[in-house]
């Protein structure tokens, strides 16, 4: 079969009779995955490798023949080696010209070299197609059939139908291609398996941040201050007390953020009199981890919930509950039922559960497999108006608690302001600005805005 | 180029060395931002626009031309303007003669204009193969990347082939084309981003309206009637302690008809013998949004739990709990361990936490990505064996729960039953049918009749 | 319309002008809700029957024929009757010949017959082109539309052309295809929709086994024995005490169990010196249903979490609490506060809570589409790292909660050992254990062999 009537063949792949041949250099953990699953479905898979002695590891039904030979039968090649070896590909370049080169190579670290692996490979026999793809799947997963992480293999290259050719083979494994472009997409192809939830990080650092600051400064005020002027040790408080004074802080805290930056591309917006400049780099960066502050804000609120409700069992309150009642039962006493108290906590009780469930339900909407049911408007009915309800309901229940000591001196040990008070200024502040941008004298040229009408006209060229 | 060549060109796309050049008419916010995307995937990309001055705006790479000039550079013109100026399209009716039009517009509201804006561009353009798509996706989406809502493309028209290249070019820019059928689906399409949760809207309304009674209820018993007779002024119940009756209420209601429906199918299809008879109309609506009260149910039952979790905080209940103590103390008596009561409200806590655990189990299994990977049988085994035995769970602990109250006339107050009295009603009648369905002599006919045997056949016809 | 030219036309579904007609044979309920679908997909449908009167139950637009006439028309042929029936196909051979046959049929049990339907077919019409697929579809499912349980369509036929023009048909449906190779796959697709969760047998009897086990345990400790003893009648502890002792016990040796298997696994291959060599088959059966075991032991988790949270509302806690605290009142003195005790009781349960936080995140993150979404370094950064900090997490909760009791007298009732002694044998086994396995001199050899290096090299071949 000359190099000629294999190329043929796989340019028709709908119309050819059999699939075509596909060749692997390379019988390592993923050569050896790959070929068994391209069996399975149906491909003739033959491997080129230096040593054709056959190994029991190769999938039986595999051709197993010399590199030149190997290729030569084949117009897909999957070079299943590292790096490294790449340039003993060179003398093969007359063979390999016109055929798919697939690259799967995976870095050890991000960026590790200038250029991206498929760009070298392509750089290295410039007659190949080169083609990007399947460095996001792992030999186990191929192996074991069980792709718990994901399905979907990314897949770019400079030649549309070599690329073509390949999300073909992709989808007959049952795998989801998916087009990033050309090849200059195949730095952050080869970059997505080694990172670590990189949108994460920002929102993270952020909570943990905020976390270590409150943490702190309850640690002083509650337990350094009282044990220092009341000589008792509360020391047992960081275990939960402290934890549940941060955790709804810093929830309610990272809730208002993400509703401060539209707030800010709203006035930015007006400001200009256009949408169609860009935002300053910060903005842009902080609306794409919304989501994610907002799924952090989420945890430190389930958080709060649960260190809340297991009040009940702690040592110290049944000491503390205990210890009322026998003082009031030793003066021989009942005290009247404070109708105010009874008021103030059923309400907060009763203003936090409903914002958390507003929250717990944006958390649901934001699963992939639930927005994926939702049209635009709804997801944005959700997101927008059920958020802004959760973090007003949220933060009704923070100062309805914390009301009555706002002006209570008490509240200001050490001339330090009490914790839920510094709680309460972003998110008081975004929804003080949303109110004021809802007004329809402010809220109408703003929708213009955003329906593409300019001001000064002269931002758009 | 000629016209012919390059729908040639078009009719083959899998052969092809390059993708087919696509022409955007119209260069607002959706236009470019689908066309930066096209480009992105290998596309070349020409506008076609009235002024064709550069705007830097427009994508580079990409050309702008006057509109006949751009339309004879393909064969695929995506229509990026507005209905309103629909008919400055007829002068082009030559041009566009043979041509994919592919119309993405959206209308303000639902059921806006008679006919549906594709099916009056394919009116105006009888020469031209239109196709309705893209109107799913928002600009903003397409420009970020960040597609959390639907990446589905409703795709419609009338032409096979024409429609199959607009799901290519779907395809290539990830995301997932989903075939309507004929243009007289562009309707339903383009009505489709301006709903608003339309399966959710009766169940909705059934709660909110089923919510505000039994609140208005328990109001009037509970709060208004205990303040005529006792002179109590328990008005901040409204915040705590009534939501907790009406929320369990509510949920209950709603699980029983969830499966009320399925009842009544069962016994129309016994009595008429054949399930080749439709269904009345109320009855197929009902069915079909079973889900939807199922999750409303399981939101209010949600908000039950944490309502009653947290009890123990209220300032109430600890006052309450104080003054039962404290008058046992000051009468000098410890009172012994009731043991029926200790009976009664473990079981009642634990028949409900299990109903609830079961509950939660067929509200995670009706999320979408766990739906699809489990066959019909699986899925109907959870969401009818165990939705049923968490009804009867859940009924059961309200049955223990209220049961002692049952001939108790402080039960009766103004001879009104009490709230749980009202919500055993639906459950209990759906739960006993069913017991009687499911005696073999009934059940054999009926599945019988759902495997396709008709008592008098006549009906079939 | 001669044999010929349907087959050509059907070799070229990309480049014809119209969607190529398909015959169904049968007009039971799968074939007529299977046509109905394909004709609003553009499909021209035929039936073939044995009578050809015109059912008002057939699709309109369909055209119903004689089996021959109807399967002259087109060359994919769904055989839509049962496998009973498909020996009156062998007459029709010559008019079947090289056509492509869809086996839709299903079994009533598990491996019913010696050989799949499909191979069945296959055999008795050698010269047709058998393909098994959209058994795993309802009927319902597909005239609804609402596709709530799977859209996958498993497909598998030895001929790859017949099998790729079924999947194009399946994907026009708006389906899923998913090629699971040759027709030897048959089998296998068609116990599919027979399964009742096949993954979650062995985790779910041993879930129950532990329960049972640990029930009756503690039953015989905690009712029984106080009752012989001390002739107090604890019966009720049978509703929440005892589940909620039980429900931890039985989630984390689930948990440990979880990761268990991987310390086997490692061990196993250190002693070999190779990962060339299978593992025992029970190890990969256990390994395949970490998730499952992982699953189960979060829902036992989730419900002690709510027997624990109830505890405040039990008639007997509150009589308990009562009791302590009359007795403190009249013997005239308040208790102080025990620091110790409100120390271990801050601890356990601020463990417990962490614990059960990250528990509900590998829980959130094994969910189908989340995990979809992230890439393999991410998901065994969560199922790994943070499992074994659960892990770490909730052993510890369940130390300090149980710390106290090691040593007495009074936890060895009857000399049996207490329930939470008993729960700590496997987790602190498998983190005894895997702490030894990542010391650096254990760990390198470790990381080399899942390299691929091989101490004793003859094992590879």
């Amino acid at each position: 079969m000359n190099k000629n009537s294999s190329n043929t063949m796989a340019l028709a792949p709908n119309t050819s009779n059999k699939r075509e041949t596909v060749c692997i250099f390379g019988t390592g953990d993923f050569g050896r995955a790959l070929g068994h699953k391209m069996i399975q479905s149906g491909y003739p898979v033959v491997y080129g490798s230096r040593s054709t002695q056959i190994s029991n590891l190769i999938p039986k039904d595999a051709e197993v023949l010399g590199h030149t030979e190997a290729a030569q039968k084949a117009s897909i090649i999957i070079i299943a080696i590292q790096r490294q070896h790449y340039n003993f590909l060179t003398p093969l370049a007359e063979v390999l010209h016109g055929k798919v080169l697939v690259d799967i190579s995976n870095n050890l670290k991000l960026n590790q070299y200038p250029e991206s692996n498929a760009e070298y490979l392509a750089q290295l026999l410039p007659g190949s197609k080169v083609v990007k793809g399947f460095n996001t799947v792992s030999a186990w997963a191929l192996q074991s059939g069980t792709l718990d992480a994901s399905r979907q293999v990314f897949v770019c290259g400079d030649d549309v139908e070599a690329k073509q050719m390949v999300m073909n083979i992709v989808r007959a494994l049952s795998l989801t291609p998916v087009d990033k472009g050309s090849l200059l997409a195949a730095q952050e192809i080869e970059n997505y398996p080694l990172q670590l939830f990189p949108m994460w990080k920002l929102p993270i650092f952020l909570s943990l941040g905020l976390t270590v600051f409150f943490f702190l400064y309850c640690l002083v005020l509650d337990v350094i201050c009282t044990y220092i002027y009341e000589k008792n040790n509360f020391a047992f408080f960081i275990a939960i007390a402290i934890p549940n004074r941060v955790c709804p802080v810093v929830a309610l805290i990272l809730l208002a953020l993400v509703y401060l930056p539209g707030i800010f591309a709203a006035i930015i917006q007006l400001y200009r009199g256009t949408k169609y400049r860009r935002f300053p780099d910060w903005l842009d960066k902080w609306m794409l981890c919304r989501k994610q502050l907002g799924l952090i804000a989420l945890a430190f609120a389930s958080l709060h919930v649960v260190f809340t409700l297991v009040t009940p069992l702690r040592a110290f309150v049944s000491w503390r509950t205990g210890k009322g009642i026998i003082s009031q039962a030793l003066n021989n006493k009942t005290e009247p039922l404070n109708y105010t108290n009874a008021w103030i906590s059923d309400s907060y009780l009763a203003l936090g559960i409903l914002g958390y469930f507003l929250f717990v339900l944006l958390g649901i909407t934001s699963l992939p497999s639930v927005s994926n049911n939702v049209n635009w408007r709804e997801f944005r009915f959700v997101q927008s108006k059920l958020g802004y309800l959760s973090l007003i309901l949220c933060t009704a229940h923070t100062l309805v608690y914390g009301g009555k000591w706002f002006l209570s001196p008490s509240a200001y040990k050490w001339y330090l302001p009490n914790i839920y008070i510094l709680s309460l200024i972003v998110p008081c502040a975004v929804l003080v600005v949303k109110f004021v941008l809802i007004i329809p004298c402010i809220d109408k040229p703003l929708v213009k805005i955003r329906q593409g009408w300019e001001r000064n006209p002269k931002y758009s060229e």
